[in-house]
């Protein structure tokens, strides 16, 4: 095979590579799935459907699928329960589900303690105001948002910890695929805010990670 | 002179035809001002710098300047007093200022009561969650905000009135002069949202008014 | 279910929330139909497929379906007639259509009267000079146009009314899904012209009900 | 100097080189102008500012200066009288004169006749429509119009002949320096539109002059 | 029917209106293309695919289909022989043969002869210089080009006739669907190139036809 | 004034509210700055030219200008001293320094200690390999750099801690003001990468500052 | 058959025309194929999928294809063997692969020696630098890379030889097809860098073999 | 002082690091121009203006200014004369000329010998096709050319060697600074061409000296 798995990273970074799913065929994930398995540690796939996951479970017993995310994860066998965070992932519409679920799913699997907040886009501000409690707790917030993406502003503004900001496609005509969002949210007013990449999840998911790490680290 | 004043348009539309100064010469202002000014009725410049308003001046007394507004205005003469209304203009940061006072000031021209509500962008709920009042009373909203343009979709989460969006140029790098906050007010998920021109504080005026007027002779 | 409906914007705005059918499966959306009709009022679903409608009249009798429109609706038990309006809704071509009868449908069913005037395009301007006597009469005008989106200029220099201009993603090329028209209006010479997003009739008919309701209560 | 004027033009087009003066030093665009005027025939400069005017002028007594358009110009010393056409160049607004200056001076040069039609804005639509006459006797059209050049759709409505589209730079925010009106006349519904450059009304008067050359050499 | 044909067009504008056939249903097709064969002329409809074809001739038992330039057709019966042109079709590489087909096609529907010159783009200078004696005899030459569109600026500089340069959606990657030669063709160094839209192969031979008209008309 | 200062901020957030200087008067930084400072605490301003820094030094005279970052700022008096971190603040080439020196100032003034690594570009990669064990000790590394932005790739592969990635308007052409860069970074290959605005140091300095206190807080 | 294969091409720049299958009916690809082959000398299409193979393979005995490069090539019968080079053909990611080896076939096919080196992207930097002596040998370098496309920067920085960066259209979001690693190629901050289209294997190995002879020629 | 020379790089590549003189106080050029001096060896410094020319040569007695093309250069003591090459250096319009002779003066100070081909744009192909002879010898050749950027893919068709491609600002409205000529040139139909920044003759130089030195070690 020609991919060649960074496994420095893990011992680099102290959070394993991950696997991308799209564009490889269903036997290139499974065989590199199995291939980073084998060594131990946990192992995670993004960006999978239902035909990876079929691939990869013919592979490895205790892989699990997490459909709505579409992440397939192996956990570390002797893993510590979750110890960092919480974590608040938190999303405006139904239609951002996918994107938050991928986030709150990797956050997860990366060792965080995550509690779900959705639907709560800013044209009815009660039901943001409502969950001030569960994000006063968040060590951080990560913002799902389509369309104008202003929920991470609003959010920024009402929480004392980073919020991860990521832009959906979700929307249409003016939407550009998710180019109003992101600059919307690059753009935000509140300074605590920073962006990743459209429909990026598992990279809101990993920052997040990687912060608590760093922070505990320095303590 | 070249210019072809449409005087037709105030029998139409019932509202005046406007000058618009920018790339026009201070003299050329001055001169198209007088000639509707001496046909009777309320006259006004937008766009005007302090030489436009001294070459105005010098030919037409009643003529008033409003220097952050960047307006000059001549109130008819046996005009009724503000009568339609109220709207609220509304901005989200202090630099939105001249744009918002475009709006305001042209508003009450065309015979609207406006209340300003000024600074109270979302990074900030607070500020304008203390002006549910001031907001419940307006018959349209205007919204003034640079940046990510996000305020738009939490007022008109707030009203039970149409908010005619403002995207301002205010803003850095990524807000490209206007263009993410224009692409934010586009996609408002509040449904009650429309949009203009970035920075044209005129014509959200010219429409809040065209409102008022349509509802006034339809009730 | 995970979605929250925002059964306090009736009460906040005095307008029902409206279901986004697209990217939701036609479960869900019947579910989330049937959930609101249980609570009386009106219901209405746009972007809706056949498969949506199908799964909706499954579960709520008295639905109705809007092909052209790709609206479903349920009318208020005991609504009173049309009583608001009434408005124009106005397009270019035929291909503008669906996102005119979009907008034309939903108005009615936000109780406003609503008179369409189809395929005037400005390159034959008899067409729309001959309507000249329904647009007079229009409280607001719904203009829904696609290329180079110029008739909403066009019509907002014949009505004394605001126009809520619609660009629509009709065309090739340069038209780039929906761009040209929409910067086209966004830049309109009438003063008297606001926009919202490219193929947007829902949100059009929304802004128009609620002036027409404002206006009312101003009265 | 390093400037290859290129004579064979005049021999293959039928019509001469025309210097671009921008960017060029006046002293560069006087050289170049004395070098083709020594060879007899017609001159040409656009994009002239007063410094090359004063540079052209000392050297070639007989040469004149367009201040609107910009546009230095020497006639042939036994040129025919104006011949060709009548042409009509007509601008939406008094902004876009000094591009509707540039097309109808270099036009004349070229020894077509023309009418000019200026302020015609189609928000005005009484005004464009009073100037049918003139319209129905030009050979071709030359419209200019900036913000959302909807003018020359209508002008193609109006006429039997090719209409050719000059967008300005005039308007602000998302006019984009051009680009709104060039989208527009790009996907123009009259299907007698062609576009040149954003502010090229050399270019367009140019094309207009060929196109009558070419049609008289073949009748 | 919702469409109302334009018959006026014929009698202002000398051409007949054509039938733009992408986005309506084969039987609409063929009901406004019977519709107007029905009141005599030529009739045309473009954007044509192999199905509304079937309708169409199912219905009008004259007409012709041209495959390549997804074009239908049918000749006026007593119409004149090619009498105007001749034009030149020009394209640069054979992926660009579906335009240029659309352009010539049409071009003969309306009356004017057409030579076909392709396969000649810039890459090897020898194709096109090979046929300068073809361009010497065009009135006007249509250019169709995909990729960098550098072909019209190189015939613009080889014939003494007007260009009406298509740039078409041939290309990968930074060709952007057209982008890339529509923003060559328009800055041409060339002075005596227009633009039309990408692909727009009917429009082309539209203005053209249209010059030659009112070339014919004005000599 | 008409500037709401968000005091809350500082209760809510645990960091205080920042001047922005652009675009503000003078006199209007030093008012603002000096009631700010009345209240007690640390005061900053940002993007605060020559004339600002006199027009505050003349109220509050404890304050220091940072000529290079163009900030404005005033210690809290009984402060701590650098408590939180360290932080690295990276940046490709030396006209990135105005950039990372706001970004490295701001930092120090919400508490956090700084290493600074200069110009040290992926082009000569020993430059930054030589930099390893600075970078070991970081908590968090903000990253600047303009043109194609690849250095906070390669940075977020030698580190275990989160990126903060700052586009500057560096480059020219194709750099088109930083968005050049600001994609590069959206699209990082490094997982632990986040974005801010472009030229906006200020921003990454807060997000670090948070995300170092929430971590605080969370140990 | 339309298509004008350009023998002169050989003569003229010592290298084969190459076929672009792209958008050719397999029937086509095989006929001009076969006749390139009647010549003699190396034949080559690119952009070539099964069925275009199955075509070719009918017609032509000896062609070979290479299916995740997509390319069918005949050597030339007495070619001498591979004499010029060594370049390196250098990837960031696996799903890079099928542009590199487009690259690397195509320049195989061309004369050239080829040394691959897969899957080495920034974020793990020692993967590259493990390579410095393969690179060391090359005398061009092609790198391909989507996302930020940083590794030709990097790769300029570590060898003598000029760098032919090939933007992919790997990634998603904000990578916008290719766009954002093509922007960040064209502004390398390594001087020694050149860019080709998005996905153009085919060029980059056409320039390298160019370089090569025209080097040989010139020593 | 904060700039590291990267003195490495010479060794590396074996062409000496360039100053880039753009947003450098002409003292810091003066300081790193003289400290780069002081170790031997070509020093160049690019876009200098003639404040940074006087402050260098104030330092350093034997560099010499290149006005046209703002470069600074000071030769290599005992340098071989020019030894590589030839190249040609071309230029569409006169308005080229300063990244023409930036492109040009910089291969000469990297001990490459120059041919300069100017004014011979594509519009009056004699010009370029008169100076076949001088392409002939060339053994790369760099092609500056604004507006359509047609050049290098006639250039390219024309010569057996690379075609380094450099896009210029030259042009108005559609050009966008240089980005027409920039996606032109990426999309050229010749393969042998390949592309820099926009205006960066500097590395359009730096690449061909770059071939001529890899080609001449390998030959
Ligand atoms: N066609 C439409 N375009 C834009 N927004 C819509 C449309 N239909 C409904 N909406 C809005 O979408 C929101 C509901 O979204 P959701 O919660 O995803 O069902 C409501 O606030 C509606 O006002
Ligand atoms: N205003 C203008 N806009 C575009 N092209 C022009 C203009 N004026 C002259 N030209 C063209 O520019 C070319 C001359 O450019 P140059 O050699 O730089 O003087 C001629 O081919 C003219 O056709
Ligand atoms: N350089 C900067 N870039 C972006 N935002 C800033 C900057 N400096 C201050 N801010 C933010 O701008 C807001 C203050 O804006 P204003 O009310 O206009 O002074 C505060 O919320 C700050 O967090
Ligand atoms: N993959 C490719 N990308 C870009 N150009 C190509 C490619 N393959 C072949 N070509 C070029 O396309 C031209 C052939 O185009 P055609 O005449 O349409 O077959 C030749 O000049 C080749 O140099
Ligand atoms: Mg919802
Ligand atoms: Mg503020
Ligand atoms: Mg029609
Ligand atoms: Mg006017
Ligand atoms: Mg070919
Ligand atoms: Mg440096
Ligand atoms: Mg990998
Ligand atoms: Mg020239």
């Amino acid at each position: 095979g020609m991919a060649k798995i960074d496994h420095h990273r893990t011992l680099r970074l102290g959070l394993p590579e991950v696997i991308y799913a799209e564009g490889k065929t269903p036997e290139q994930v499974a065989e590199i799935f199995r291939r980073m398995a084998d060594r131990g540690g946990a192992v995670l796939a993004t960006r999978a459907g239902a035909e990876a996951w079929n691939a990869v479970k013919a592979q490895v017993q205790d892989a699990e699928y997490h459909a709505l995310a579409r992440v397939i994860g192996l956990r570390e066998r002797h893993a510590a329960t979750l110890h960092l965070g919480p974590i608040a992932v938190v999303c405006a519409g139904t239609s951002d589900l996918p994107v938050a679920e991928e986030a709150a799913v990797v956050a997860e699997y990366l060792g965080v303690k995550v509690s779900r907040i959705v639907d709560v886009g800013v044209a009815g501000l009660h039901r943001i105001l409502s969950q001030r409690e569960a994000l006063a707790e968040a060590r951080a917030v990560i913002v799902c948002a389509g369309m104008e993406g202003a929920l991470p502003s609003v959010v920024g503004g009402l929480v004392a910890a980073p919020v991860i900001a990521v832009p959906t496609s979700v929307g249409y005509g003016a939407a550009f695929g998710g180019l109003a969002a992101l600059l919307g949210m690059l753009n935000s007013c509140s300074p605590n805010v920073t962006v990743v990449n459209i429909d990026n999840g598992f990279g809101a998911a990993y920052v997040a990670a990687m912060m608590l790490r760093a922070g505990a680290k320095s303590a």
